[in-house]
């Protein structure tokens, strides 16, 4: 076992989700000085590595741990309370696994599953649909992969990588799984943001990169039947677990801080900053918002297990009332967190803005990450159900 | 059957939500009427006592349906998306029930559980805690109930009543089960407020009322033990069940309004209303906040089964958890409410305020019934749960 | 002096706010009941005829009070307070004067205003420009006008109109002055509301309406100037005083029942609801808002008399600044005045509740006012504006 | 000329405000890498004493501009959109200077502004009134004050100090107007925070420092007269100014941004993101949020002006409507710029996260800065106003 390994998952009973709250309890150690830093989280990838967690959504025949996805989305949830930039590289491994299953054949992922349990692989994203620079040239049993792509979250430390290229004259994007090391690949150290500073998303290189066909997720291909646009889903199922993890995150701190550290105000007419009037009818309104949140995440979870465990009898209507579950969690979560984030300190104080506490992190990490597609956009989606009936149009982002 | 009877209640298969619906609608077409007159909604609650449905909390061995509150909480709201006002005091005519239960004897509200399936009595509410001015003076073998109460939701027209007095030196309320045609029993129709304007919510004057010992719920009494405190949960959860009625209600006419009668704004993109940006971001917003006020909602109505399922065995920490899921609840279904109900007409149009529409008539009803008890008081006792772990104490509102 | 004239008016010094502030208390005695009984405020109207107020913007030179715009706003903020019916029929009065003026040529406006002081004449509208089913057909020297126009605000009562009809090629509306009483015109007692229930804002047909051409406003006729599009302005100036007007009533309603009737919370720690710490800080969120409005709607009606004073000077920048200016009170006074009208009641608690004391009348009156034209569309301006640089397009609304 | 200073200064006109802004422009070319780096702005401050400005509030018969507290405040603005930590300890060095008028006597105060003027003398705040660590001895002719005390904003790199201690048996503080190099004073290194991170917030130490009595502003001393309340109604003023500069240095930088970097999402119906109809109502928000905060932030500049003007004849119905003034305006430019500066990233989208952009710091800036006091005390300080017509009570913040 490495010497980076919590002390706590030698002994603990190996409940995975017991596993991923003790490595959030360890990693919660450094967040603050890690957030400084950015770059990559190596110690960290490297005791998901160790520990089964990277296997957590992989079926057993594969040798993997089987979990439904409403627990491997809760380890999502468990290690953004403490370093959301983790869970979400975390996050994003399983989301390449599904990727594979979605996208691909039988016969491409059964091999990497395997793989992926016994070589501890960990596996980044070279995707961005909305970044199209990077190319595919058909060649005779192999395509050429050249150009740029950003928002890499993950591939940097990464063993294996899903990739896509835009082929010209086809509708959708060609989708690879290769290993990182793969000739021609470079992976840019280039990330430095205001927040989820340790998500490896920077940028990387193709050139002249050579992809095997069999590497080529086909059949279905991405979005190729409406089994296949449960992708979009997950993503986004992730997304939401990761901003109600750092809203519970920052919430947890507050309760935590507010007995320990903070003053009552002179003019408050309670013994102490915790039964300040104020403070309590805050307290009341992130809990309120909190919980509001939690219900729909947890039903979200939920739906996505049920239209996944469907396969290819999914049907649009469920597919879609999945996609609305998803997003409505999406959005409260987001938004309960950014209320959060904010008036937190209200409650905290003034003292509470050292730069050692590094509390500013919580906001940061989600304004960051809130951003990955519009909410609005979300809004208006559920609206169009609402009012219209009309259930969302697949694509990468819904 | 009563020639005021919903046509579809006979034809209807017994399923007790099919027949609230039923009900319901039946109900929605008089309502706006019925909303500006004001008074006893007394064919609404004929056909309440002719349906199964105020026998749906009662155990079958008394003759009852034996539904569980969570179906019987349904019912409640269901009702309350037609009618708000009918909904509270059949709402309240089952928390009549749930109060003899958990104040009183077997020997006590079994018979009454047998009566009230057998004569389809509906029962009154004469209990407001905060009103004191009813004294109980003690006899041999019985007491004088005098003095006077207001808010005494459902009495009129009811055909029993659960009434309170106050005895001096006794630290709490003196509650008996009689008949609302006892003597000296007088109830007036005096309400009349700016919403609920059908729950006959006025005020009693008992004058030198007899009421037997038998009669006097004093085993465990008024939240006499843990399970006793029960009740007001009971209260709370159908106050919950109603807002969120509301809100529902006020969704549905709004959805089914913009499609009919709403113009697009001459400066919006869209083709019509329902696909105008802003109406869809609303349409949006409302959504989320129902869906988040629904979800907690049903979790509080299964937390409450759980905790009347424990019986005596219930722990002041479940009965404590119980609490805050419904305090949860009830505090975002009525913040959902306020907020859908005024900003519904931003969708609808300057046309949608026609009075014969009656679209006010759900902000009317929910500001008047969210007033019950102060929402800043209940947000407060969840911060201090989140806060400071400190569960609720039990009282008439908690 | 009419036997309706409110007593104090004849003592008071003559200032025309006094006088206004006079007829708004008297109003606000029997604000309640006639909210109630909806139909014309005649007795209002006709105590504004007999106050020198209908002249209070008409130029001295034509025997009126040659007040500014500024001060004629706030005499409508000043009866909105009490009754906001009236206040609108009382601005649009005074919106049809400047209609006149800015639509017309001196030698038709000089002999009205002339009149308007001599008779005491109050001016209705019947000019609704999205109501395009009035035609105008146009014969030698005179024009027909036939059909019918919705939203008719005062011109039931009123001894004169504008009004307005389309005529095909024509790419505006003709807009004409007439007589109230000229044959072929028939207005309809058809408003009933939610809310604004005394603005008699019916319907009205026309039925071969003879017009002279010497009534149609047509140099520079509707928007056929830059100063010309000062009306538009005007109209929501007054639009922004009455809303803030409401939310101001609402507000002083709110402070004297809080001190006469609320009762404290039974867990407040307050000795008296005023005192109480939720009250506190609604009543501060609620004064921080009106003091927002009030400061952005007191810039607007100086701005707008700026622009006034500019005469045919007025460049579309000034005229666009002008817009900005009214359109952010606008907005904010609509904004701060639903929260308000909403969340009183929480202050105020379940008692305030009863329909004598109609308290609901505030959110019902702004409310239906609030939907004259789109408040997202009018943020969407201020947006385009704010992001763009891009000043409102002139139109009947902007 | 230093050769810090920025070019503009020595072209452009001499209008202070101009002047201001010039530095302004300068500072933001910086304001990112010196946020990242924190520690004292040695540079601005310099120029800051090369320029003028520290003489702005100082009356011309002691070399001073003598301009108007409306013109310092604006100028606390200007520098504020830029770089809000300097701006803080530019404000604080004019409202040491207003303590020694408010506090002192004219022997004490006259000849500190003669050299504060010819000495371009940077003043440096030791007072803070919460932390009372620092205790004075009286001696024969003068005291020592030792012990240690924090937030000393802007003391570090200052000339001459404000600093308060407190003696024992005494009502209220002793405060000091003593030079920074005094023998026993150490200013520590020690300010580290998530914003405001240029204001050398750090802590000092007192060590024997002998303090003469003529140093002592003790008639009439600390809030010794209606008058002498106005020193926390300035900082509170000057509060107000940061936190509005820090809003509309937030919207300018979005509003270039946007036009330049921005990108529209893909489901977006508009050509660019300027004009997306989401990107245009935010951008109304934002700008109605502004406009109320700045109307009510000149106001209450305006009333600060007033109420310093009456010199002694200042009532205290004059203070307390000042101070009103004043906190409307702190709260509501608070509020609204807690608002922008996150919600501004939903229109900015993904890619301005970006660290060299450092968008964030106008959150972190503002977040750290309005906790100053608490703003739930603020607003329950309107309220009570409001409701009760009770003026705040002076304290050292308010």
């Amino acid at each position: 076992m490495s010497p980076n390994l919590p002390p706590a998952l030698a002994v603990l009973p190996s409940s995975p989700l017991r596993i991923a709250q003790s490595i959030a309890d360890w990693m919660a150690e450094t967040a603050v000085e890690r957030d400084k830093a950015g770059k990559t989280p190596k110690a960290q990838r490297d005791v998901l590595r160790e520990s089964e967690l990277l296997a957590l959504s992989v079926d057993t025949e594969f040798g993997g741990l089987g979990q439904s996805w409403a627990v491997t989305l809760e380890a999502v949830r468990i290690l953004a309370r403490a370093d959301s930039s983790v869970a979400h590289v975390f996050g994003f491994h399983h989301l390449m696994l599904a990727t594979l299953r979605l996208f691909g054949e039988r016969e491409q992922w059964a091999p990497l599953f395997e793989a992926t349990v016994r070589e501890k692989w960990f596996w980044g994203n070279a995707l961005n649909p909305l970044d199209t620079r990077t190319l595919s040239t058909p060649h005779e049993g192999w395509r050429e992969f050249s150009g740029h792509k950003s928002f890499c979250s993950g591939a940097l430390d990464s063993d294996m990588l899903i990739a896509s290229a835009r082929q010209e004259n086809l509708d959708r994007l060609v989708i690879a799984a290769i290993p990182t090391s793969r000739s021609g690949i470079t992976l840019h150290d280039d990330w430095n943001n205001m927040g989820q500073r340790q998500t490896d998303s920077g940028s990387a290189t193709f050139e002249r990169v050579r992809v095997d066909e069999r590497e080529i997720l086909v059949n279905p291909g991405p979005l190729g039947s409406t089994r296949a646009t449960l992708r979009p889903l997950l993503a986004q199922a992730i997304l939401t677990q990761i901003y109600l993890g750092i809203a519970e995150g920052a919430f947890e701190t507050l309760r935590n801080y507010v007995h320990t550290e903070s003053h009552r105000w002179s003019l408050s007419s309670a013994d102490r900053q915790s039964n300040d009037p104020y403070a309590l009818e805050r307290g009341g309104e992130f809990f309120l918002a909190l919980s509001g949140a939690r219900a729909l995440t947890e039903q979200a979870g939920a739906a996505f297990d049920r239209a996944w465990s469907s396969e290819d009898r999914l049907t649009d209507t469920e597919r879609g009332e999945t996609a609305i579950a998803i997003a409505t969690a999406k959005v409260a979560s987001a938004r309960a967190g950014l209320d959060i984030t904010t008036r937190m300190f209200d409650v905290l104080g003034a003292r509470s803005t050292r730069a050692d506490l590094g509390f500013d992190r919580f906001w940061r990490n989600l304004r960051t990450h809130t951003l990955h597609d519009p909410l609005d956009y979300k809004t208006r989606e559920l609206g169009d159900w609402a009012l219209n009936g009309q259930l969302p149009r697949p694509s990468f982002y819904a």
